[in-house]
C-alpha cells in the first residue's frame, strides 16, 4: 500500500486508514484515555473556533441568546417522552456515585438537552408575553457510542444547540428552516462545502422530532456525512414538560418548540471532503494559519533572512491573514513543504537570499492551477487575499464539481447499487419504513435527506415499485 | 426584615438572603433539577462571555494556544498524584454505567484537568524543543459540594483552566505571575473589583501545587472571595504521569508544569461586590446593556416616543453603546425604573414627549451623584461613552474605598476578633498549620494570601506569639 512522505497511507487504497492517519499526524486530535474520547489540539480547536465565531453570530442575529444548562440531568427526565427515551436510552452515561456516595437518583449527562432546557422553559414561560423565547448553549455532550471514529463519532463531543419555544407551529418551523440556511451557508461560505440541505424521512429524525431537517455533505469516497440537523419538536416536549402559557385570550395553550445542532464532526468533514493524499487542504477561511513562511537560511545569509519573513509575516498579518514564520532551526525545507502540506496551509512562502536580492517570494498554493509562481514582496500583503478568496472559491468549485460528478438520477435498482458504490443516488421511493429497511440491509445506504431543491418527480419506488411518496427523488447513501 | 419593590431583602439584614434573592430575580442564575446545579441565564451568561472574550485574548498573548480535553477521565488517573488524589476525591462524581453496561473501570467526570492533560503532554513531549508547551481550555467541570450557591459553589461550574510544560522551573513560576497580573487587571479593568493578589499558604494551596497564587476581592458583608488561582506544580505532576523530554544535551528530564483558572464564579464576585439594596450594579464593561432606554408612551404622542427611543438606541449601538429599549407595553415606567435598577444597568435613559419636544432625554445614573441629569438627545452618543467610563472607575473606587474602610493592621487577638468580623484582618502569623487551624476553628477566619505588595514587616504570631514566617502581613478573613 502506497504512502505519502509522512506515512499516511493512500485514499484510493483505504480512505478509513487514510483519515485516521491524518488527522492525528496533522494534529488536529488525539485520542483520550478513556475509550472512545477525543482530545481535540491546538490546530483542529483553532478550525472549531473559526467555525463558532462566525455561527454564534448567525445564531444571535436569529434572536438567539446564549445560555448554559447543567450537564447532569435526572435519569426520569429521560422517560417523559417516549420517542426520545427510546432514542437516546442506549447511549446514555449514568452518574450512580459522587462525593463519595451513592445517589439517590442518578443523573445521567445530557446527550441533548431538550429535557432539562424544556424544564426550565416550564418555568420561565408563563405568557404570550414571554414568547417566542430563544436559546442557545455551546457545550459538550456524551454519547456512548460502540464504535469511535475522531471528529465524527465519539463518546464527548462539542457542539452548539439551540432550543426554542413558539406560540405559533408556523413560526417554529420557520425557524427550523431559517437555522438550515444558517447551517447551509456556513457549510458553503466557511467549509467550502456544498452541502445538501432537505428534510429526513420518518425513519431518520431526531428522537422525538415531527421534522428534521440536515445537511448532507459528500465525501471523498462518495459516502454522505449529516452535518448538522434543525428539528421542529412540535409540542412532544411541551406535553412532557408542560411548558405552557396563557393567551391573550387568558387561555392555557402548549407552545411548540425546535432545536438545532452543529457539532465538532463538521472539521471532519472538512479533512474527508478537501483532503488528497498529501494531507489536509484546509479554506483559507477556517484554516489556523493561511500562509506560512519557510526561510531558508542555509548559508551566511541566514539573519537576513529571518528578517525579511519576520517582516513579511508582521506585513500579512497587518493585513490580516493568519500568518506563521516555520523558523524550526532543525529541519530543512523540504521537510517543512511536505509538513505544511499535510497541515493543509493554503499557501506556503518559500524565501531564500537569491528571492530576498530580487525582491521576491515564490507562492505555492496547496492545490489548483499555476502552483508555483514568484510574487514580489512589496505586493504581497495586497495580493494574497485575493489569492486566498480565489483558493476559497477554486475549493468550493471542487468538491461541487465532484458531488456533482458521484451523484446520479438513478431508475432502477442495478443502476441504484452501482451508484451508491461511489456516491450518491438520487431514487424515488415509496416512504414505507420496511422499504428503506430493505434498503439499508441490502446496500447499507439509507436515505439521507429530500433534498429541498430538488426538481418534483413522481413515479415507483427504486426497490418495491410502489407508487413514489415525496413528490421529488431522495438522496441515498451509505454514510458516516 | 426589610424589602425593595422586588421583594429583595437589605444586605444588612441577611446579605446571604439578599444574595440568593437577587442572581434569582435580576435572572443571572436558576436551580438546576438536580442537587447543587445550576442554569446560568441569558443575562448573566452575558456577563460571563464579556469576561471570556477579554480573558481569552489576554490568554492567547501570553502564548497559550485553546485545545479541548475529555472530560470522562479513568479513576486511576487520580491516585497518581498523592496529594491531588487526597484533594480531589471526596469532590468526584463517577460514571459507573454508560451504553446500557457497567464499566469495567468506572470514569471520572473532571473536577479540574491536569492528570488527563499530563497524560497526554507526556505523549506530545519528547525534546526540548516541544518546550514551552501552553495549553488552555474553556469547559465545565465538576466538583460535588454538600452545600451549593448559586456562581460561587455549585457541583457544575464553567471555567478556563491553561496547563503549561517548561524546561526552567523559573520560567514556570515567571509564568504563574504573569497570569496572576493577568487575573488582576481583568478584575480591576473588567469587573472593577480592586482584588488583592497574593501566595496562599501551606495549607490553603491546590492539592499537588508547590505554590498557589490567588486573587481575593472583598465582598460588601466583609467576606473575601477567591477569584482566580494560579500555580507552580513544581515536577510533581511530570513525575506522576512521566512527563518527560530530551534534554539539548541529551539526556531525560521532567518538565515543569503550571496550571492557572478563573471561573463563573468571578459573576458572583461582581454581585456581591458592588450591589446594593435595590439589586445589582453591573460595570459597563462586563454590563449586558449598558443603557436601557424607557419610552414614556402613555398618551396620543406613543407612537413618536417609540420612534424617537429606536433612533436614539440605534446611535448609541452605532457609537458602540450595548443599548436595549424597554417596549414592553403591559408595564408602567415606574415598575421598569425598578426593574433595571434591579438588573443593575448602569444608565437609563427616560424619554417622553415633553423631552422629545426638548431635544433632551433624562438621564439616570445606577450609583453616584447628580444620578438624574437631562442630555440633549443629539449629544447622547458621543457624551455617554465617557459618562460609562466614569461610571466604570467610580465603581472601582468605590470598591476600593470599601475595601480599604475594612482592611486594618491588627496586633492582638482582640482586634483580630473584632476586625475579622466585618471585614479583614492584616496580622503577622508563625506560618504553623496548627495555628492555622486553631484560628480559623474559633474565627471561621483563614489566611487569604500573603498579599504580593504588602510592606515588609516582622514580628510575633497574632494568635501564638512565636516569631513570624513571611516577613509580611498575611490576609486573614472569613471566606465563601
Amino acid at each position: 500500500m502506497g504512502r505519502n512522505e509522512r506515512g499516511v497511507p493512500r485514499q484510493e487504497d483505504d480512505f478509513s486508514a487514510w483519515y485516521n492517519e491524518v488527522v492525528a499526524k496533522a494534529g488536529l486530535v488525539d485520542r483520550g484515555p478513556a475509550k472512545g474520547t477525543m482530545v481535540i489540539r491546538p490546530y483542529g480547536y483553532r478550525i472549531w473556533e473559526l467555525l463558532q465565531a462566525e455561527l454564534d453570530g448567525k445564531i444571535k442575529e436569529l434572536g438567539h441568546e446564549n445560555a448554559y444548562f447543567p450537564m447532569l440531568i435526572p435519569e426520569n427526565y429521560f422517560n417523559r417522552e417516549a420517542e426520545h427515551v427510546e432514542g437516546f436510552n442506549p447511549e446514555l452515561a449514568v452518574v450512580t456515585h459522587a462525593g463519595g456516595k451513592e445517589l439517590a437518583e442518578p443523573l445521567v449527562i445530557r446527550p441533548t438537552s431538550e429535557t432539562v432546557i424544556g424544564d426550565m422553559m416550564a418555568k420561565w414561560i408563563t405568557s404570550h408575553r414571554d414568547l417566542p423565547l430563544r436559546l442557545n448553549q455551546w457545550a459538550n455532550v456524551v454519547r456512548w457510542e460502540l464504535r469511535s471514529r475522531m471528529l465524527l463519532r465519539t463518546n464527548e463531543f462539542l457542539w452548539q444547540e439551540a432550543h426554542s419555544a413558539y406560540v405559533e407551529k408556523s413560526d417554529a418551523l420557520r425557524e427550523t428552516l431559517l437555522a438550515l440556511d444558517i447551517y447551509t451557508a456556513l457549510a458553503r461560505d466557511m467549509a467550502a462545502i456544498p452541502v445538501v440541505p432537505g428534510e429526513k424521512t420518518a425513519g431518520e429524525r431526531f428522537a422525538g422530532a415531527l421534522n428534521t431537517y440536515t445537511i448532507e455533505a459528500m465525501m471523498r469516497d462518495g459516502k454522505a456525512l449529516q452535518s448538522a440537523t434543525t428539528h421542529y419538536l412540535g409540542d412532544n416536549f411541551a406535553r412532557a414538560f408542560n411548558i405552557r402559557y396563557t393567551t391573550a385570550e387568558e387561555q392555557q395553550a402548549f407552545v411548540h418548540t425546535t432545536s438545532f445542532g452543529l457539532s465538532t464532526r463538521l472539521v471532519g468533514a472538512i479533512v474527508m471532503v478537501h483532503g488528497d493524499d498529501k494531507g489536509l487542504v484546509l479554506p483559507p477561511r477556517v484554516a489556523p494559519y493561511q500562509v506560512v513562511i519557510v526561510p531558508i537560511t542555509s548559508g551566511n545569509k541566514a539573519s537576513e533572512v529571518e528578517h525579511a519573513a519576520a517582516d513579511l509575516a508582521r506585513r500579512l498579518q497587518a493585513a490580516g491573514v493568519r500568518t506563521h514564520v516555520d523558523a524550526r532551526p532543525q529541519l530543512t525545507p523540504g521537510w517543512k513543504y511536505n509538513d505544511w502540506e499535510l497541515h493543509g496551509v493554503p499557501i506556503r512562502l518559500e524565501l531564500g537570499p537569491r528571492d530576498i536580492d530580487a525582491g521576491t517570494t515564490v507562492m505555492v498554493k496547496r492545490i489548483g492551477e499555476k502552483v508555483k509562481q514568484p510574487i514580489t514582496i512589496a505586493a504581497a500583503p495586497t495580493e494574497i487575499p485575493s489569492v486566498l478568496d480565489e483558493f476559497q472559491c477554486d475549493l468550493l468549485q471542487r468538491a461541487t464539481q465532484f458531488r456533482d460528478d458521484h451523484t446520479a438520477l438513478v431508475d432502477n435498482w442495478d443502476a441504484f447499487t452501482t451508484t451508491i458504490a461511489t456516491g450518491w443516488a438520487l431514487a424515488l421511493h415509496c416512504g414505507n419504513q420496511e422499504c428503506e429497511d430493505n434498503i439499508k440491509a441490502e446496500t447499507t445506504a439509507t436515505p439521507r435527506c429530500i433534498p429541498q431543491h430538488g426538481a418534483p418527480a413522481t413515479g415507483r419506488c427504486i426497490r418495491c415499485y410502489a407508487p413514489s411518496a415525496y413528490d421529488k427523488r431522495v438522496v441515498f447513501a451509505r454514510a458516516y
